[in-house]
């Protein structure tokens, strides 16, 4: 026995969502048949839509925006100069969160993997390498991930903007804050080490 | 800084499925926004309005169905005499799958909880009684969950229809196939001596 089309149609698009295989997908469609009220499913609905009509993709930076451009790059406020790159958007959300940062982002929507054969060219990296080009920066600060394919990003737009004039830097890693020396791993405990500064 | 509202709507309705928290709702949204087309996205709304328009419950046993009964019920070539409740419509979709039932089927939408403040009442017990009292049936077979409240359940169905010419069964629990004594919880073992048989 088969679960009817509607049904099926429903499992078919959770299955694309990060992480769910079939039976979580199906644990969700049947939530929201037996669980949701008729409303909540029609909010479910429009909001899928209103994604793909009411946010766009900055052509500065890369973030997601409301307009024609995103409220960081919009804000007068913030230093232009200073631009940090980060992988995806929620990075960028992230860094947002600590209320530090007063330069601009560049998102560069994904990472070098050679596993799974993305390579700079399928990365939003043009526009960054021409505000370098253009002199429109005094800094570009490395936000990639600590993993292989951040560390390899980071490397390779390091290499690309070498010959301009401009100050890069990297975030530190280390050991988190509250982390305790003796669980962290031995990758950490070498970048603690690495990075350490005078006390 | 915020997500946009279209993208905070979606989050929230993500939010709502079972076990998905805030960060994995922001993980599914932001993914459909990244990494989905707008087919795709479109697909997603579309097939939530499915849900809502093609998907009936039958009133005869509470399966969904397209139609005005469901398939199982409309079936003549089943033995609509021989009733098995389950507590959701997932449990029927797994009884169908081992392709030896021939019987017709009772889904409750759910199971009595204390916890919860999930009574009898809020059950769809009511049309299986109808039947029982109408002599419609020959046997129950109890299938609701293992745990406190699908065991709280059976022995709440087995009072109520006590009274009633019907005989009742209970699916046995036990060891499941390929399962290990020494790696098996104290219960299932109780379960599964007390449920010996001759061999």
């Amino acid at each position: 026995m088969k679960y009817p089309k509607a049904l099926e149609d429903l499992i078919e698009c959770f299955s694309k969502l990060p992480s769910v295989g079939r039976k979580s997908a199906e644990r969700f469609a049947l939530h929201c048949l037996m669980h949701l009220d008729e409303a909540d499913v029609i909010d479910f609905s429009n909001a899928f839509i209103g994604i793909n009509t009411d946010i766009n993709i900055c052509p500065e930076c890369g973030n997601i925006c409301e307009g024609d451009s995103c409220i960081i790059c919009k804000d007068n406020s913030r230093n232009h100069r200073q631009i940090l790159v980060v992988e995806g958007i929620k990075d960028l959300f992230t860094i947002e969160k600590i209320n530090n940062y007063n330069g601009i982002y560049h998102v560069l929507n994904g990472a070098i993997s050679f596993s799974k054969g993305i390579t700079i060219n399928d990365l939003n990296i043009n526009s960054l390498v021409e505000k370098v080009k253009n002199n429109e920066a005094d800094e570009i600060i490395l936000a990639t991930n600590a993993t292989l394919e951040g560390e390899t990003t980071a490397r390779y737009i390091k290499e690309l903007l070498n010959e301009y004039n401009v100050k890069i830097t990297r975030i530190a890693h280390g050991l988190p804050v509250g982390g305790d020396l003796s669980y962290a791993d031995e990758m950490t405990v070498l970048k603690a080490f690495e990075g350490r500064r005078e006390y």
